[in-house]
C-alpha cells in the first residue's frame, strides 16, 4: 500500500536540518521494515505539503536516498522504495547503542514464568486438528452473528455501542443471561448477582484477585485447566492439587483451611467427568462446615449429550458460598471475549469496582450483539447444532478409537467436546505429539494439565471440535500407527 | 415478553414433587421479578412437553397458583402472571435464612473502596451535559464504522474475528498502529513493542501491575486522572503526588527513588496543559539519571488545535525508559475499548503474558473493524471532524466564559476537548455542581482529580465533547448564574 503523508512527522524544535531528518526517517523505517521494497512514497508536493517545508528540500532528500540505493525513481510514476534494499541495509554502520534502561531488574517475571502451555497458534495448517476451544466454520452461524452485529449497529443502539459504561453491563444482555440461560442450570439470579466478564478467563482472574488474602491457599482438581493453574500461580497463592476419580473431584479430599476450591463440576476439565448429585452436596455441606468458598467453572454445559444436564452447583447454593463462571466461548465463539460471574451481591459489588479498574466494562457492540443472539433464538439453534455435530463427531472417534485399541482414560464420561485418553505404558505423550506434528496431526498431550507435569507423561486429550467427521477416522489411525511406532 | 419454557428447569433426583418444584419456581422467579406482572406463561401443553412431565401436572401446578393470586387465567389465552402480585409477595411468610457464606470477612474491600468519583450513568438526560469522554452521535461516523463491521464480518476473516487468539494480537491492527498512528507522533516501533489493551485503562493497570515492586513508590501528577488515582490506591502502592503549573509536570520536583512517574504530557488530566520540549528532555534525563521507568499517557493527542501535536516522550526516548500508551477512546469512541501499549520488547513480553492470562485478547471483530477503520482513512476523517467541532465549541465556550467572566484555571491550555476552570473564592466547585444538577447542567467538580480532595474544591472541569456548539452559551449562562447564587 502506498506510504502517506502521515507516516513522516518533523520536528523543528530538533538540531537538525529537516532534509536530514527526513532521510533519517526514510532510513529508519526500511531497516525496522515499515517501509517495504517496492512501496510508493507520497508525491515530493504532496510531503512538502504535509510537513510544511520547501518542495525542493523534499526532492533533495529523496535524490539523495536514490544515489545511496534506498530509493528508486521512476520518472513520471514518482520515488518507490529500492528493491536493493536488503543490501543497503547490511552495509550501513549501526549508530551506537545509548545506555538503555535495566528492564530485566524493573521487572517482574511472574506472570512469564506462570506460563505454562505452548499453545498451537498455526493449528489451522494442521489436516488432522484434534484441538479444543477453537470455532468451527461449518457449526457457527456468522451470517446470524452478522445479522444481529448489525441491527446494534442502528441509530438506536448508539449509545449502547459507543458510551463509556464505566464499570456498569449492557442490562439487556444481563437480563437474557438471568432469564434465558441461568434458569437451564437451575439457577435463579437477579442483576445484582451477576457480573458480565471478557470470557470465563477473565472470571477465573477475577474470582482469584478477590479470594487471594495473605496466605491464603486454594484447592484444585488435578488434572485441571492450564490457564487456571497459571493464574493461580501467577498469584503467588499456595496450590493444593486433589486428584480426580471417575466421578470427579472427591469432597472429602479437598483439605481443610483452604479460602476457596476450584471445580469444575458439569465435564471435569480435562477428563471430561460428571460429578454426580451427591458428590455436589457433599461438597457444598463441606464448603459451608469449613467456610471456604466454592469458584464452579461450567464453561460448557451445552455439550452433555446423555439427556439434560445436571443442575449447577450453584442451584443448589443455599449459603451463597458458590462463585458461578459461565462462558459464551464454546457455544458462540472465543473470540467473542464474553462470559459472566455470578455470585452473592458482595463479591459481586466488588468484582464490578476491579473490573472496571482493569478495563471498564466489555465492549457495548460484543455485548448487544449477543443480547440479540439470544433473544432471536440463535443461541438455541447454534447449541443445537454443535450438540448434534459433536454427538456424531464423538461417536466416530469412540468407534475408531475402539477399532485401533486406542485406551479411554476417562471411560465413563459422557460430555463435552473432547476425550481423555491413556498412552500405552512407556509411550510419553509429548513425544507422541511431536511425532504427530510430522504427520499432519495435533493432539494435545496431558503435561501441562498437570502440577506435577510428569504425572501427565501418559495422557492426552483429543477434542473434536475442531475436526469434521469425514476427518476424524484418518486422524485416529495416524495416531494408532505413530503411537504403535512409538513402543517400539 | 412471553415467559418461554426454558426458564423452567426439574430436578428429578430432589426430593420434592414435581408439581411443587414447579409452583416454587414461579414463585421464586415472581419475587425476584423476573416474571412480570401480564406476561403469558407456556402453555401447558408446551411446558409438559419441555419438562417431560404429564400436562395434568402442569395444569395442576397452574391451578394452584390461580387460586393463590399468582396466576391469572384466561379461557383460550392461557395463564398469566396475574397483576395481583405485588399484594401477594406480601403477605407471603419469608422462608427461614439458611446460614448465609461470611462474604463480608472474606472479601478485601480494597477496590471499591479505591473507587472515588461518582460517575454520572445518566449523563445523556441532561440538557446541558459538559461531561467529559463520552461519544457524541453527530461526530462518530457509525455509518462508516457499521460498513468496517460488516466488512469484518464475512467468510475471509472468519478465523481473526472468531478465533481465540490465546495472549496474540490482531497482526493487522498492529501493523496499522505501526505504520499509520504512531509515526505522528515519533514513535517507532515494531510489532514486538507494541501490544494492544482494552483501552487506556486496561494499558494503566497493566503497567502498575508490572512495575510493582514491594515497597515502590509511584509518583503522579496533581491534580491526574481520577482512574490512574484509583489503580494506584488500589495496588496499595505508596502515592507521591507532584502538582502541574501551567507547563504541566516540573521534573525537577519528581521525587527520587520512585519505580515510575506516570505523566499526561501532551494534554495533562485535567488542566490540558502541554509539556513543552525543554521539560520533555529534562524529565527524561532525570528519569535516566535516576533509574525509573516513565508512563505517558497520550490519550487524546489528536485534540490539538494549535497547530501539529508535539511529538511524544516516547519519540525522544532514547533508553527505552518509557511505557507509551495510546487510546482510540476519544478519536473512536470509548466503547469500544480499545488502546496500546508502546514500550521496551522486555516490558510488553511480560504485559502480554499478564494480558493474557487477565482476559486473553480484545475481541477479534473489535480489532479487526477497527483496522478496517484506519486503513480505509475513516479514523482520519473523524479524527479531523472532532478537531474542526471540537475548535468550534471551543472557541464559543471561551466567549461565552469570558462574557461572563467565569475565570479559567488553565488559560495557557491549547488542546484536549475539556477547560479547567476556577471557581470564586470561597465557592465549593460540588456544591456547585449539586445546584446545575438541579438546572439540567452536569459540570465534573475537581475533588476527584487531586490527591487530598478538599484542595479540587475551587476547581471544576467543563468538557465539550458531548454538547453542541448551540446549547453551550445557555449551559456557560447557567452556570454563571448559580454561580454568582451561591456566592451570595
Amino acid at each position: 500500500m502506498p506510504i502517506p503523508p502521515d507516516a513522516f512527522f518533523l520536528d523543528r524544535s530538533d538540531g537538525l536540518p529537516l532534509q536530514v531528518q527526513l532521510r533519517r526517517q526514510i532510513i529508519a523505517a526500511v531497516s525496522a521494515g515499515r517501509f517495504r521494497a517496492g512501496e510508493k512514497l507520497p508525491s515530493t508536493r504532496a510531503l512538502a505539503g504535509h510537513l510544511g517545508v520547501a518542495r525542493v528540500t523534499v526532492a533533495q532528500a529523496f535524490a539523495e536516498l536514490v544515489s545511496t540505493d534506498y530509493l528508486a525513481s521512476r520518472d513520471r510514476s514518482g520515488h518507490f522504495i529500492s528493491d536493493r534494499i536488503e543490501r543497503r541495509i547490511e552495509t550501513e554502520p549501526s549508530a551506537p547503542a545509548p545506555e538503555r534502561f535495566d528492564w530485566d531488574s524493573q521487572l517482574d517475571h511472574r506472570f512469564s514464568r506462570a506460563q505454562r502451555s505452548e499453545r498451537n497458534r498455526n493449528w489451522r495448517s494442521y489436516g488432522y486438528p484434534f484441538v479444543y476451544g477453537q470455532a468451527d466454520p461449518a457449526l457457527v452461524d456468522h451470517a446470524a452473528w452478522r445479522d444481529c452485529a448489525m441491527r446494534t449497529l442502528g441509530r438506536r443502539e448508539f449509545a449502547a455501542v459507543t458510551g463509556d459504561l464505566y464499570d456498569a453491563d449492557d442490562p439487556e444482555l444481563v437480563d437474557h443471561i438471568a432469564r434465558l440461560i441461568l434458569p437451564r442450570r437451575g439457577i435463579e439470579a437477579g442483576a445484582d448477582e451477576i457480573l458480565l466478564t471478557m470470557g470465563a478467563q477473565n472470571a477465573l482472574w477475577l474470582a482469584v484477585q478477590l479470594l487471594l488474602r495473605p496466605g491464603a491457599a486454594f484447592a484444585i482438581e488435578n488434572p485441571s485447566y492450564t490457564g487456571q493453574r497459571e493464574i493461580l500461580a501467577a498469584s503467588g497463592a499456595r496450590i493444593l492439587p486433589v486428584p480426580v476419580d471417575a466421578q470427579g473431584l472427591p469432597p472429602e479430599n479437598v483439605p481443610a483451611g483452604i479460602a476457596a476450591v476450584f471445580t469444575t463440576a458439569s465435564h471435569q476439565c480435562p477428563t471430561n467427568s460428571t460429578m454426580p448429585r451427591a458428590r455436589r452436596k457433599a461438597l457444598l455441606a463441606r464448603a459451608q462446615a469449613q467456610g471456604f468458598a466454592v469458584v464452579e467453572d461450567d464453561y460448557e454445559f451445552e455439550m452433555s449429550f446423555a439427556g439434560a444436564p445436571s443442575p449447577a452447583l450453584k442451584a443448589i447454593d443455599r449459603a451463597g458460598a458458590v462463585i458461578y463462571i459461565g462462558s459464551f466461548s464454546k457455544s458462540v465463539f472465543p473470540g467473542a471475549r464474553l462470559g459472566y460471574l455470578v455470585a452473592d451481591p458482595r463479591f459481586i459489588a466488588e468484582a464490578r469496582a476491579l473490573r472496571g479498574m482493569m478495563l471498564r466494562h466489555p465492549p457495548g457492540h460484543m455485548q448487544r450483539t449477543l443480547a440479540h443472539f439470544l433473544s432471536l433464538g440463535h443461541y438455541d439453534a447454534q447449541a443445537n447444532r454443535m450438540r448434534r455435530a459433536y454427538a456424531w463427531r464423538r461417536a466416530v472417534m469412540l468407534e475408531s478409537i475402539s477399532a485401533h485399541g486406542l485406551r479411554l482414560a476417562s471411560p465413563d464420561a459422557t460430555g463435552g467436546s473432547s476425550l481423555w485418553l491413556a498412552t500405552p505404558p512407556g509411550v510419553d505423550a509429548s513425544h507422541l505429539e511431536r511425532v504427530l506434528k510430522t504427520r499432519d496431526v495435533l493432539i494435545e498431550p496431558g503435561a501441562r494439565f498437570f502440577a506435577d507435569p510428569a504425572e501427565g507423561r501418559g495422557f492426552f486429550r483429543l477434542a473434536y471440535s475442531s475436526i469434521s467427521a469425514e476427518r476424524i477416522p484418518e486422524g485416529i489411525r495416524r495416531i494408532a500407527q505413530a503411537m504403535s511406532e512409538v513402543q517400539d
